[in-house]
């Protein structure tokens, strides 16, 4: 695989799965891990450390880890919620983890129980213990700040509390902060204005941006982060996941919709668009009944159409 | 109303009603009107003046604009594919009447036979037909050239020929030239490099983006457009029209969705959005069982929103 100009990274098998009806049994999260880094993907979240009591599509995480493991070259992150979460994580030995902290108190009151202070001490304590393992078990660490562009029950989210939770995320020990329109409030001119905002702050700690399609701007605010700088984004096949709201009101952008866009404007991704378009028939076995969302699988490609990392 | 600083024009009961499966009887089309006007759109494509043969859903063409006409304020659009319709809409009153000519030389033959040479003579014959009217008779002519980014038959477009044909537009006597992704084939990068390569050929006769949604690019090509100073764009009330090939991915872009991303984006387009939302009853009621598109409609205005129009 050549250069690439993007990073998408997948959080299906995280984000879209723990909003599924059914579970995906087990055989077909290794399945669908090994056919997106096949088809070019390199860094996939494939799962998060939750109490299954909680959460019982995550039951067998450290297993779907150890899987993604063996794939060469793929990073393999995961999320975390808390403390106990993060070191189980750890244990399993991924490389890259993600720690959501939610700028909206009552937000992260009513997910995690804690102020988005007690998050941040929290993220402190485990950056703490990361930086205790030896160095070839250390993952990266990322600070999610969620609710950055506005909250379901606080409505408009400050802007300087979303600066101060970056620094905050940085000064713990996270090597990188994350900005996730978790409630698909936010606009393009939003996206320009924080993240130009976040970068001042933080400078190049500022990692990607995980957008989601609730009101049908997701692709629009990839094209205004782009502008700004920002070249990761989080995406999920067929759209899985986020908060879908009925039929074409998806959660999170669909990758590959996303894939066609950023190659179409000649940004190379490295992802191989027909196998990994192929990867959705997987889904529809793995959680049948499960609404795939997603235009390009629909429509198909442009008569013509050259992709950038084709090129 | 106060100042706007987008012009959404509604191309719904033309380019929407042209598709639709029922014929949407004529007080509907009038009432509908008469709300988009209320709920603030100033200019509104009402109808086309097709053979009634061809497409019978716009027999009352005619009727619908005397009836669009007596609306204050209201710029009265219709589109016409050849002389003798554009004779019938200057006969009707239009204040601003669309010819489609066609970039792609297999389309254009398809859609229309004639050649796009044959359809800029046309073109002038019509302009030459409107100059020859008593001046408060003369509709502004609007040369919409059509599979600018790309054709389903030729597939990829000569950027060369858009820019020869808009200056022969404007040559022709046509007062704008926009551009339309009719098969929904672009993408931001090219949008912001055609509109620029067209404005650089014709100055401030470029006129808007007509854009469709097939490939879930619709906003974001908004967003480019925006970008390099486009601020006049076509859009259809739920989606309809264009080339919808399943749920979801609809064909034209969703004025619901554009108000409501213009306006968060702190762009006023005068329009108010609840009233806007509550016209989808109207169609629901007029075209029974036809699917309305969007995403704003079912997900809801984030909490606290304030739109730029309303600040």
């Amino acid at each position: 695989m050549g250069k690439t100009d993007v990073l998408i990274s997948e959080v299906g098998p995280r984000d879209g799965l723990q909003n599924t009806k059914a579970f995906m049994p087990t055989e077909y999260k290794k399945r669908w891990i090994s056919a997106a880094a096949a088809a070019g993907l390199t860094e996939i979240e494939v799962c998060s450390f939750v109490p299954p009591k909680l959460i019982p599509q995550m039951v067998d995480a450290a297993e779907v880890v150890a899987h993604a493991k063996t794939i060469p070259g793929l990073t393999v992150a995961a999320l975390a919620p808390n403390y106990k979460g993060a070191q189980r994580a750890m244990e399993a030995g991924v490389h890259k983890l993600t720690l959501t902290i939610s700028v909206s108190k009552s937000h992260s009151l009513a997910n995690v129980r804690m102020t988005p202070d007690e998050a941040i001490a929290s993220a402190k304590k485990i950056c703490d213990f990361r930086d205790s393992l030896p160095p070839e078990q250390r993952p990266k660490i990322e600070s999610g700040l969620s609710t950055v562009f506005g909250c379901t029950i606080e409505g408009v989210v400050s802007e300087d509390e979303v600066v101060r939770l970056a620094i905050a995320s940085a000064e713990a020990g996270c090597d990188e902060v994350g900005l996730a329109d978790t409630t698909g409030y936010a606009n393009p001119e939003q996206i320009r204005r924080v993240f130009k905002k976040v970068r001042a702050a933080i400078g190049e700690k500022l990692g990607g941006a995980h957008l989601h399609n609730t009101r049908g701007l997701g692709l629009a605010n990839v094209v205004a982060a782009l502008e700004v700088g920002v070249r990761t984004f989080d995406s999920s096949l067929a759209g899985l996941g986020g908060c879908p709201f009925a039929p074409g009101a998806s959660g999170n952008i669909v990758t590959e919709d996303l894939v066609f866009m950023l190659e179409a404007m000649g940004l190379r991704t490295g992802i191989d668009l027909e196998r990994l378009l192929a990867i959705r028939e997987l889904l529809a076995e793995g959680i049948p009944g499960e609404l795939l969302y997603g235009y390009v699988p629909l429509a198909g490609v442009p008569k013509g159409f050259v992709p950038a990392s084709g090129r």
